[in-house]
This record gives C-alpha cells, structure tokens and sequence, in this order.
C-alpha cells in the first residue's frame, strides 16, 4: 500500500520550520501532500494563490511532494485522497499539548489515520508563521525565516 | 458546613470530558453547580438556552447536581451561593498553567474559596469544545465527545 | 458513605508545602490520613520514627487528621482502610505530569480510586523536600520551608 | 559600554508582576526603559497615556527607569536606542515556551541584542493583565494585582 | 532504498505503550528493530534474555519486526544496520523533553538519522516500565499494563 | 556596586552550552565566577582538577571571568564574595521548573541573591553533560558538544 502523508497548515507564509519537516520527511512517505486548509471565514495576510504558488517554489525539486486545497475537516481530506497519515512538526512544548489534543480527536474521527511527528530542528524550532507576520508588518526582514525560494517576493522595500 | 462546589465553564457544548469530572466529583461534594458564565459580549455556536438544556439532560440522573447561569466574576457567584470550591478538570500540562493562574488569582481574591482538581480520565483528555465547534462547523460527526444524552441534538444532518 | 483520603508521601521530611495542601483540604474530606509510605530498601534521611512525630505535631490541632505507615501499593492501602480519595498537591508542571501518571495507574488498579488535587499555595510552591536534606546536610536554615511546629528539630546548630 | 535595557510590553494595565521585575532588575541595568509597543489597531482597555503615566507613577522613586512608547518592530527601537537588552519576567511555563521563541527571533533579526530573564516572585506570577482586565470589566476589586501607585484610578466604584 | 526504524529501549518488562506505538508504525515502515540497549553496569528487574523472549512474544505475528540487543550508542548501532530512523512514541510532556533532547543528540551525531513520533494512543499514555516494576515488586497486578502475550510470566503469584 | 555574578554548576564536563551562556554574559556583569560546586560524597566523571582546567581553557580569553571551586551551599559562596547574581542558562521546559524552584528558594535563603537567566542558543539547548558522558563512555565523538579549547582531552581514542 502506497505511503500517503498529509501536511495541513494554513502556511501564511510558508517558514523555513515546514520546509525542513517537508524535506526531512520526503523518504519516508511515497507521497507528501502539503495542503492548504482554507477557510473562507478566517482571514489571512496572504491570498491563497499566493500561499500555493510559494509552497510549489519551495518543493519544486521533490517530485513527490504535491501542494493542493482543502475546505472541511482535514480526516475527510485525507480519506478522500486515501492518506494515511498526518504529518507534523513538533517546535516545543507547547505545540506538543496542541499536536497530541488534534492527533487524538482525528484518530476518534479516522480510525486508521496515524499522525507523525518530527522534531523541527533546533535553528528552525522558534519560527512561528506569526512572528513573521508581524516581522513583515512592520517592514522588517525576514529572510532568515521563510525559504530562499520565496524571498523575493518578501524582502523589507 | 455543607460542601457545595461551583464547576464553571461556557459549555459550548458541554463535553464527555465535563461529564467525566462532574460524575466523578459527585459524591465528594453535597452539592454541585454547573454554572455557565454568561458574557453578552462574547459569542457562542449555541444559545444559552440551549446549552443550558444540554447540561440538564446530561446530568438529570444526579439529583446533587444543579444547572445555573451567571453574569460578572466567578468568585462573586460562588460568594452569594456560598460555595466554598470551586471544581476543574485538568486534562493536560496547557490546562494546568492555565488553571493555577485562575485558581491563585480567584483565591486572592475569595480567600476561603478553594480550587479542587481531578485528571480528567485518559479516553477524554482530548476532547476540547473549541475542537468539537470546529468539527460541528464542518457538518463532522461529534458522536465521541459529546454526552449521549444530548446526541440526538448533535448528529450530522 | 464516608469521604476519606489518604495523602501519601515519604515526608522526609514534611514541608510547609504538604502542611499548606492538608491544611486546606481538612474541611473537603471527614478523614484524612497522611501515610508515610514506608519501603525498606529505599533509604531517607530521617528515620520512620521521626517523620511520623513530626507529623502528628504538624497536625496535632486538626482531630480528623490521622498519621500512619505503610507498606506495599498505595492503592492496597487504601483499599482496606476504605479511602475513595487520594490528595496531593500541585506546584508545577513538572509534578503535573508525574502525578497524572501515577493517578492514572492508581485507578487503573483500583477503580473507584480518586485523585483529588490542590494547587500548592504560591509562596509553598517551591519548596521541595530534596531541596531541604540538601540544604540541612550543609547546616543551612530551613525554617522558613519546614512547619513551625517541627523547627525545634531542624534548626542549624 | 552603558548597560540599557528595554521592557517591552502593552502594559494594559501595569501589574505588580511588571513592577516586581523592574525593581529587582534595577541595579543589574544602567538604564532600563519600560517601553509601551503601541499598535493602532490592536485595541486596549486603557488609553496610552493613562498606561504611560502609571508606568511612570510605579517607578517615580527609581532615577534610572525611563518610560517611553514605541511603534514598529522591537529589535528597531533597541537598536535606535543603543539598548542591548531586552528584560523580561518569567511566570510560569506558558510564558517560557512563547518567551523563548520571541528571544530567538529577536536575536536573529538583531544579533546582539541579549533577552535577560528574571523569575516572577512567586507571590505575583499568576497575576495577569488579561485576568486583570477581566475583573475590572466585573467592577471587581484588583488592589492587589495592581502597583499601589495607581490604585486610586482602579478602585471599584 | 529499505525504510527500517530501531525502537530502542530497555523494555524492562515490554509494556503496552511499547507495544502500542510498534503496531502502529509496522506499515510505515519496511521493517522495526526492536532493540534492547543493554548496559552491562545499569541493573534491570529481568533477565536480557527475558525481555527478548517478551518482545518476541509480543510481535510473534508481525514478520517484518525484529528483535535484537545492542551494546554502545544507539547511533552506532543503527549505522551498523543501515536503519535510517529512531522510532519513538510520545506519551507526555516529560517525554516530550527528554525525546527531543535525546533526537537533536543522536542527529548531531549521525546526520542522516531521522527520530519518528507517534504519540502514545490515550489509554497506554500513563504506562510507564518504572511504575510497573514497582507494582510487581509488590505482588501487584500489571495485567492491564503489560502485552497479553507475556501475561502468563507476570500474574501476581 | 560591582555586578558579580556566580555560575553554578558541576561541569561534568563544561560543554558548549555552558560556554555559549558565559560568553553572552559577559559584558553584563563586572565579574562572571564559573564555580564548580564540590560534593565529596557525589561522584563525577571527571576528578575536580581536570574540570577546573578545561573550565579555565574555555574562558582563558576573557579576563572578567574567574574559575572556583566550593564546598556546601550556593547560596552560602555568593554571600561570601558578594555576589549579588546567580547566573543560569534556560534549555527547555524541563530546565524551567527546576530553575525556577532553585532560584525561589536560593532567594528565600538569601534575600538579595537574584538569579538572572539567559535562553541558552537554539544550536546549543540539547546539549546535557548527562549525555555527553554517555556518549564518552562508549567511545563516541562529543567534538560537536565540548569547547574546542577542551577537544584535545576528550576526542576518541
């Protein structure tokens, strides 16, 4: 059975944190799927072309990741596309009590669905897509932050 | 002196994980009251009325445990029905930052006025109504997380 | 049905930090016990004799607060004294995670086992028996971490 | 080299947490300024200069604690300022996780800019300003969360 | 290129949180190597070739787990073997420090090693090898801790 | 007042946190003095006189820091030469709250004594001298984890 995994987010931007998990992870599934949960109700700082068109940047170089939208609970994204597993990146102690709160409650809705957990580097542990956010706000840089691939569209003016 | 606890929360909706406390609190205390704190300002999914009903009928077999709703600060209510605990469940190391803050800011505050905690049991440490709202939002089965007593309210259409 | 509780620990010795939790819980409970749980091969600092005195003098003016000792599983103990509630106390995270542990096995062995927990009182919440046998080896002044009651034997000479 | 450093915070209201730091702090520092990080669109309960002149009434006794307000990145106003510290209060374990991230970021956009920890004093680390808000919005009594220096604005009425 | 993962441990005894994460993980990977790290200075309950005896016990039906002992550094022994992941299973937040800790270490010493999560499914998250000899030590029933395939050896006598 | 600063530890041996910690302290205070706390009964890896020379190799560049050895409590060192600071590094979680239970009752016992902390970088915050030694002991490659003044002593056979 082919190893599908799916990497939810909102990825408003994309960081450096979701790229090293993405790219740390590539051998071990068949298929990665970054998928952009959106929410038509919930406002963003990016549009969500945009938010696709730097995922795809980023990942350009692995053929198996794949960068696609979803609206609705992620388990019933994942049974559509017959994804196995979730794939997530584990900063610190407090995305840990989050993680393990929405592992178990997709597990409850989506019995077979395992979710898998990485440790984000220690350089990238402390980037928070918020924190760029407001860093971009503000007109600062953020270079160090988001991947290279789409830093020309996100340097200070 | 009669040991009468308040157990406070929006309950929206009311959780497997508020039942599991209340129930198992019950014969610690002569008394104890679910109490919404009602806050016309912040917005809920479901109508006081509504979660008030939910909370009735989840615990109408407990003849020692009452329903009622109050404005302002938890500490005046507990104060007018002299209500010497105030009961919490603590589910995992997020909720105990959380509630110590409370329970040290409530007792400043209402020096005899004691926060009594239980673990919430394993099987319901991850049900949050936040989770719940967000499954109910994608039309998602909430049929685990929510007492069966209020199912028939609850199902997916 | 009467509530009793049993509070373990190997009070060696008792702080102001187990006085300040039984203290509070004295009115929640009809009985409690404070049992020295007494195991052969693990050596302290005090002898048996001695923490349990210091017990009884700590709570000597509180009629419904029992001293004992015991061998074996907590959970054996409290099975023939027929205690439904274990208390302890809460001071940070890091006895968060441990105590949920142990509450959790403890049910697991013994269902109608309760574990009843109390925030430690900020100004206790540092205080650790280890800390103090370091401090008392080194002929430090530990009398504002010990009772009141046991200082005659624990000041600095 | 002068030692200056920066207290960032919003300050709605000051507490006797953000008092309890400074004070302490005050002789590690040449200069410490209690900055205001003032946002146009994030709303406050207290006008900006009501937060400025309780900033300056608490530390009216302390020559070298300067109040100012700033807009715009932290790392900026540091760096405009000379200041190479940044000093925050540390309360419990929530505030370790979102402290640390907010250091590393800081450090990254400003290499030498060091974030300086001192732990809340026990009596004072559950004292928040949303807490705060919340018990004034109930027409509560926050006299002992709040500097003595300002209590006369925030009696209840 | 083969996907094989050690899971390292001392598995003294097995329990059903070990057991719980290696079932998970068996079609993620190609192949498991439950491996038992034996210390010769570190003392354990049982015997080396009991807790293999058990582990095989446990994964008798599952052809793509193996079971080994090793001496020396995890990372060595993984190099060895051409294992290119560190199965870990998370229970809670103490875990959760320690497995990062242990996972930047093990990385840092062999680069290409990849630590994998799964958190601990809710009802084995208590479950710890340390509580469980205690319990035995004291003729105590695991019977709900331990693999059903290795009951047989620890029914309390 | 001269700001001296007391830096506590075992240095078991002196790794690349503790170094990273130091270095950025050092224009904070007039005087930063490394003290390895000697414990007659506690056993190292390293004798006292090898940890004190490579603690006096790491920091042989930087005048304002002094090496030392002392006997008994912390505390009892810093009243003795005036040292008004404890300094710390904060790794993670796990160090926060036995950080901050030290430093609260450090300061119960000495009321000036401040403990002041910085976030150990995020290259450096894995880093336990716990496993370094593990990891000398089987021979492995600390080079990463270990001043490079020190390397000499402690690569590989």
């Amino acid at each position: 059975m082919k190893r599908i995994a799916v990497f939810p987010g909102s990825f408003d931007p994309i960081t450096r944190g979701h790229q090293n998990v993405v790219e740390r992870a590539v051998t071990l599934f068949d298929e990665i799927i970054v998928a952009i949960g959106h929410n038509t109700t919930k406002q963003t700082m990016f549009p969500l072309e945009k938010r696709m068109e730097w995922i795809k940047a980023t990942f350009s170089h692995l053929p198996n990741v794949k960068t696609d939208v979803y609206e609705g609970l992620t388990v019933e994204y994942c049974k559509k596309f017959k994804a196995n597993y979730l794939l997530r990146g584990l900063r610190n102690g407090g995305d840990f009590e989050f993680e393990r709160t929405i592992a178990h409650m997709n597990k409850a809705l989506l019995a077979p669905l395992e979710t898998v957990l990485l440790f984000t580097d220690p350089e990238y542990a402390s980037v928070h897509s918020t924190v760029i956010r407001e860093i971009l706000k503000n007109n600062g840089d953020v270079s160090q932050f988001v991947p290279v691939q789409i830093l020309g569209d996100l340097l200070p003016r």
